[in-house]
């Protein structure tokens, strides 16, 4: 499976104490995943998840959840650099076996981050503790983007195909394995933008401004688009060469319609049909958090899963994206902080309302820090247990 | 007008300088607004937002701005506490008139704060510079909840009614007058929260817990509808008695459909009621941002008018709503900070996208810190422009 996605923690989930990461808002994710085409890849043993996500016959919906996370405040700890965690291969595969080990997930995420790409495109910068990812030399003029380099994954981020080529042994097709990346208008909106942002208004006012102006927003837009279709054609290829899928993702919650037409659709589009041309069955996952208006354009770019953010009532959100695609999600994370018996009924309306098959369940949004250990463990039994 | 609102700045834009408030993030805004039902209360000189949240025939759509203000900064140096300068008769009618002085709006807003009964209900608050509102003592059993006093606007927030007063006046019937509050399910967060939350888990924990927690939550909203409707009435009564209008608001980004069911429609539609049955032709605005998965929902509170957020497309949130209800907004903030050639076009795109009548132009969200002052100026000059 391949996803996009937009947060620095979005590949794992902070059960326990997430407090490190917890100001590190998360934005907008797409996740595109999949899985191969090779002859051998669908088989009897072939992961539920990646069944689910090609709309084959499952018994139950798979489970995993974003930001799926074991023991990691203690590995915090000892390792306080969140780029360390993410750029070290021992520490990535450590990480990401994590909830494996512990819920035994139907998904096991790559823990990465959305920024890692920007190590290798000379854009420096840094995931602080308390304050979240911070560019240290924001982009916003045409000199700028000039001295940005063209990203090449095996040179830069060799880590990430090592880390997954280990998790594939480790999950030894018990599970889907998910990676993902930023979709481009996410990260653009990082480097302009200098780190998180409310408002986005930096990277607004070149959009939105005269076309000289607009041109670079386009350019930047452009770039990560042509710097992403790479890097996910070679995760793919890891992914594909294992026979194990993948994730992806873009900013969302802040994705106007019409700018979701305009800056994000088009080059969404164009990453899903490059890594479609190689990789034609890698599952594409795409998260978009706060699309609740966007719901019917989601599946315009091609992937094969919307997820579904938690403020969208499932049956309408189903109803609404179409028969075509499959649909991840949406239990509110709030919900884990409730009553085992409230948690079990939400479930259950949940899947319900999904209906039968095409179905990934998950939470709405990432797991929130401090949610109880035992909500998340009582979640992935309920998931587990049921059947269609 | 009548409004419910969720943020301590909602009443006032910020376009030159909102730092101080700008870590204080606004929520789920419902506005309930309205006018008189008096026989002599619809007449010639009636105010252009008035008409066109009744449904009348109007030669354009009104325009005003959520967080609307003039020379807001210069004011917060000289009073840096905003208790003070939402809780000063003076100050309040001063920065209400900012916008007013400076843009010539077709809706003039009472600067207030949905926390602003708290003061009245024995539930110390403030709101602090770069930290947003802090309530000192989060109530969170039903012991605290014992301790909470019922909530007389007339004793407690006299100076609300006493400006309002006075802006009639200033206002003189050349444009509508909104007041707003807080709907109960965003206060009850904020008090249990102790302030601004990003994932709201201490609310949902009680809510989504055993029965008997869960009775403690539905007591707070119970307790603070109770609490907000004779505010509304007074308000009413204050706006109707001077033939002018009135706002009021709820949380939503966080509201997922459920529980948009079940903790605040069935409030929020009391509180209309009760305020219908003495000011049956009072209008009624409801802001909800964040409520692209809810947007059929809303009119079943029984407001005049929803407020759309920027991020649905007009035409379609315009046909999801239905005809029988008005619309307001929903132009991105963020078009402020784009040319004046950009900022023409999105507004022609809105209009024409609401359609004749019954639409209210606004943004889709509160001004946004940093908006060049020109491009507000320009806003209204193009909209005051318009003819259907």
């Amino acid at each position: 499976m391949a996803c996009i996605y937009s947060s620095s923690v979005s590949s794992i989930s902070a059960k326990l104490n997430f407090t490190s990461l917890s100001n590190h808002k998360p934005r907008f994710f797409c996740s595109l995943g999949g899985a191969v085409a090779e002859p051998k890849a669908v088989n009897a043993t072939e992961p539920l998840l990646l069944n689910a996500a090609r709309g084959k016959e499952v018994e139950r919906p798979p489970v995993w959840l974003m930001r799926q996370a074991g023991s990691y405040q203690l590995l915090c700890e000892k390792h306080p650099s969140f780029r360390e965690r993410s750029e070290n291969v021992d520490l990535v595969v450590e990480i990401s076996l994590q909830p494996w080990e512990v819920f035994k997930p139907d998904g096991v995420i790559l823990f990465s981050d959305i920024l890692t790409p920007l190590s290798g495109m000379n854009i420096p910068f840094d995931i602080v503790k308390g304050k979240g990812p911070i560019i240290f030399d924001p982009i916003r003029t045409a000199a700028d983007v000039e001295k940005v380099r063209e990203f090449t994954p095996d040179e830069s981020v060799p880590y990430v195909g090592e880390a997954l080529t280990i998790l594939r042994k480790e999950v030894n097709n018990e599970a889907a394995l998910l990676g993902f990346v930023g979709a481009p208008f996410t990260l653009a909106s990082y480097v302009v933008e200098g780190g998180s942002s409310k408002h986005f208004s930096k990277i607004k006012r070149l959009a939105f401004s005269e076309p000289k102006v607009t041109f670079t927003a386009w350019f930047f837009t452009r770039y990560f688009k042509n710097s992403q279709a790479p890097w996910l054609n070679t995760f793919s290829t890891k992914l594909t060469r294992e026979l194990k899928p993948f994730r992806f993702s873009t900013r969302g919650p802040r994705n106007l319609a019409r700018r979701f037409q305009e800056f994000s659709l088009p080059y969404l589009k164009q990453i899903v049909d490059t890594v479609k041309r190689t990789h034609p069955n890698l599952p594409l996952i795409l998260y978009a958090s706060g699309s609740g208006g966007l719901i019917e354009r989601l599946p315009l770019t091609g992937v094969d899963v919307v997820s579904l953010d938690w403020t969208v009532d499932m049956a309408e959100g189903r109803k609404r994206l179409g028969p075509n695609v499959a649909v991840q999600g949406n239990v509110d994370p709030g919900v884990l902080f409730g009553s085992k018996e409230f948690i079990t009924e939400r479930i259950k309306d949940t899947v319900r309302k999904a209906g039968k098959g095409k179905h990934i369940l998950n939470l709405g949004h990432g797991i929130v820090v401090g949610t109880p250990e035992e909500n998340v463990a009582h979640f992935f039994e309920v998931a587990k247990g049921l059947r269609y």
